[in-house]
């Protein structure tokens, strides 16, 4: 099943359309039945938004895609299937339907797996013909980003078929969790369940609206679980002492009448013995102190991630870095303009440093693109002047680099003014570090442009001027030696 | 009191501690007193920690740090302290006792925080004889990194002691969410809570371990949980029709014996409503289509930040990645090495931009050292040879930036070989449109080093020859107009 090529999707919603737009990018010819009205232009708009999304998910050249095909019945969609994906309505009745018009024209050897969120496969596979070909496979909105597929088998299912779906799974990109024992709604739905239920009586007593309730999760444990579960969140939060102290500290709260059900398995020694064993089986080659660097470095990538995209946690993080960056601004201040002028003052951040352990090349770079903004900031080229359609754009760079720095380094930067003549502003910058160390150098020549024509223009008179008294009051300054230098000689 | 300059911490554990942490961090003064035996290394531990991932956390100038104290009595800890955190376990008459003897040296406006997970803030102030500078601040662990503070007032809660507490709490990088109504265990635990329970019924009934139970949250719903919260995600599951049609088709599934606790709220007509019009408020300035772009966005980038990583999701992330790489990999086939070799095919990542809403120039340099890299690899350089102690540094490089490209456009570069003797590498990059156009060219000198000494050394013998047999190869290619060019005129 590993070597799936072609796959039949019956049923085009958010979950078959999702389930669609995965293996097509897995370079898997796909089939798609779905006999509701509109359905094909509601397909296209899920592969349209998984297509987004696909384009920015790996760095990796993208795979040649599938073919898809959107077809009226289910036996021309199953028609030469390898795999046969039933995402319909969540009644009994309607599946028996799909699977027995499945197989009347299906291969035998296909593999049927549904995505029901939490009927028990032995009742999927009651009236199959072919009962050992069919599994859950129980995968996460959106289908083609969240790797999470719960696999099922049911009391016929062979062995074979889950060992092939864990292959298949795990080759597009997913991570198979086999449910060992058929429970309805399987693992995480009943998780989610229980959550769902609690956060419906919160608004039902009008304790917590939707949006607080969101808030307590996505600002708190949501960030955790991103990440690790409640199980090895827990054995941090126990300390050294590890999951039999968290269970003998925290277990007996579950008593208490807190939420609003509470029937809670006996808390016996054996139970928790078996959750201290699992804990251990599960994270114990690390110590509670690693594991809390983990989950921090974790954390923090997370948080990072989302401040780059300006929601949740991430807006609270960048709120928070704009205050500190105000408080501890450079570059914006007054400043002696007969010395080249402080235009950075950082941390090399940890995701800055490559295989030789030290801040990758392109980050020099990145400083000297960030003291130029700084520069440019200081000249008036600030948010409100790009907004009106004029910038500097860096059409040449010369960088020497001299010296090494490690992540967490303090580093800083200043900025001499070498030309400053109409269109172009020629820039060096000198990066030390926090010790005093010249790390490297940066000459940049700058044009201004229009950012509607997309090409050079004179800047506003304003900019130009300021410009120009910078240039004026660096121009005694000693000529770097490194500027106008070239890498080599010419041929 | 958003104007906080000391503070006391009564009680130092895991929770207190990191609450000393993330004050220090913001240059507030704190004294903490816990006279619990080892109590002041069990702290500098905490603070260890905090301190290396503080220093991670923002891209901006840490602010000077507040000064810290472990003193040996509450009396000396909250003495001018504008902010007493009460962090002792949770036990009413401990709490009463450590509020009895802070009230009677601290000065009567300071407030009182209780981090208490679950006691009533009423219960909390019964004996207090200024009630009204008590509240509930339960923060989430890390307290340093999560953002969470839940705000919870009693009967006798003065309404400013909520209002300060918003501000100053926000003042430390922190989402206050006042829970408006006293309710145990607040929002956030009580959902713990329920989850908390369902997994011991897991486990205790034999269904999946505790590992697997985690890794059905954190490859599928924590990672939804991180930037979106049930209600959101839900609404978005719910499709154009939104809410009050996921409630229809879903609600009644509650009453399903699925989980082990089925009480549910009697699901009337006004509780839909409620909950309906709640998403709304919510979310409802998104169409469904932005919501979905906005929740994939989110998901790609905390994806890609665990991807860094290599933990959890982005450890699958990452395989299939490189999987993607060895099935489409540039620069390490066999190629005509009489031309320029490819050495770079990729898409530019969306956040590769910046403002001027094309890839940001410290990018270009991104693209021409990982073609460094494809090429280093081609004559040998590999992960083994770098862990053996060689590796090649850039110690100079020039960019000229001729054309612009946006964010998920195509890029692909070739490589052309210089110079190639004994330490010395000079490389001449192209950096393409996927379109054809001529991006930017880059000319890089590199330098052999010992990773021992960190200084120029000899390459082994076998990449010596592969280079220059590369480099004999490219000797009749036209030498490129850029190469051994200068930014601007030496003075």
């Amino acid at each position: 099943m590993a070597d799936i090529k072609k796959a039949a999707v019956i049923g085009g919603g958010v979950i078959g359309g999702g389930w669609a737009a995965r293996l097509l990018e897995n370079g898997i010819d796909v089939a798609v039945h779905d006999p509701a009205p509109g359905a094909e232009a509601r397909l296209q708009a899920v592969l349209d938004n998984a297509e987004r999304a696909q384009a920015k998910l790996t760095m990796a050249p993208r795979p040649k895609q599938g073919r898809l095909s959107f077809l009226p019945g289910i036996a021309e969609a199953v028609d030469g299937a390898d795999l046969i994906i039933e995402s319909v309505p969540e009644r009994l009745d309607i599946k028996h339907k799909v699977y027995a018009e499945a197989e009347a024209a299906a291969a035998p050897e296909a593999i049927i797996a549904s995505s029901t969120s939490g009927i028990l496969p032995s009742q999927l596979q009651a009236e199959m013909k072919h009962p050992e070909r069919l599994l859950v496979a129980h995968p996460f909105n959106p289908v083609y980003l969240l790797p999470l597929v719960e696999l099922v088998g049911g009391d016929k299912t062979a062995p074979e078929t889950i060992e092939c779906a864990k292959a298949f799974y795990a080759s597009i990109g997913m991570h198979p969790l086999h449910v060992r024992k058929e429970i309805e709604a399987f693992i995480a739905d009943r998780l989610l369940e229980s959550v769902w239920r609690e956060c419906l009586w919160l608004v039902s007593d009008g304790i917590a609206t939707a949006a607080e309730i969101d808030d307590a999760i996505r600002f708190g444990f949501g960030l955790r679980w991103a990440q690790m579960g409640i199980f090895e969140t827990y054995r941090i939060a126990g300390g050294e002492a590890g999951m039999r102290h968290f269970m003998a500290q925290f277990g007996p709260c579950l008593k208490w009448p807190w939420s609003k059900l509470t029937d809670v398995p006996e808390f016996t020694e054996e139970l928790v013995e078996l959750v201290a064993s699992q804990s251990d089986e599960q994270s114990g080659r690390h110590s509670i102190r690693e594991l809390e660097r983990i989950r921090d470095d974790n954390l923090i990538a997370i948080l990072q991630a989302l401040k780059a995209r300006d929601w949740g946690a991430g807006k609270t993080l960048a709120a928070y870095e704009r205050k500190l960056v105000d408080a501890g601004v450079v570059g914006t201040g007054e400043a002696d303009t007969s010395q080249p002028v402080a235009t950075l003052e950082r941390r090399v951040p940890a995701d800055w440093t490559d295989y030789n352990n030290h801040m990758t090349e392109s980050r020099y770079l990145q400083c000297f693109a960030d003291a130029s903004d700084a520069l440019l900031r200081r000249i008036g080229v600030d948010a409100d002047y790009v907004a009106s359609g004029g910038s500097y754009f860096t059409v040449e760079t010369h960088i020497r680099h001299l010296d090494e720095v490690a992540a967490l380094e303090p580093v800083k930067a200043t900025t001499q003014v070498l030309e400053a003549k109409g269109k172009k502003l020629r820039l060096f910058h000198r990066l030390y570090h926090g010790d005093g160390r010249l790390l490297a150098t940066g000459e940049h020549m700058l044009i201004h442009v229009s950012l509607e024509t997309r090409s050079a223009a004179e800047p506003a008179p304003a900019i130009a001027v300021k410009a120009a008294e910078l240039a004026a009051a660096h121009a005694d300054l000693d000529w770097p030696e490194e500027a106008g230098r070239a890498v080599g000689q010419a041929r």
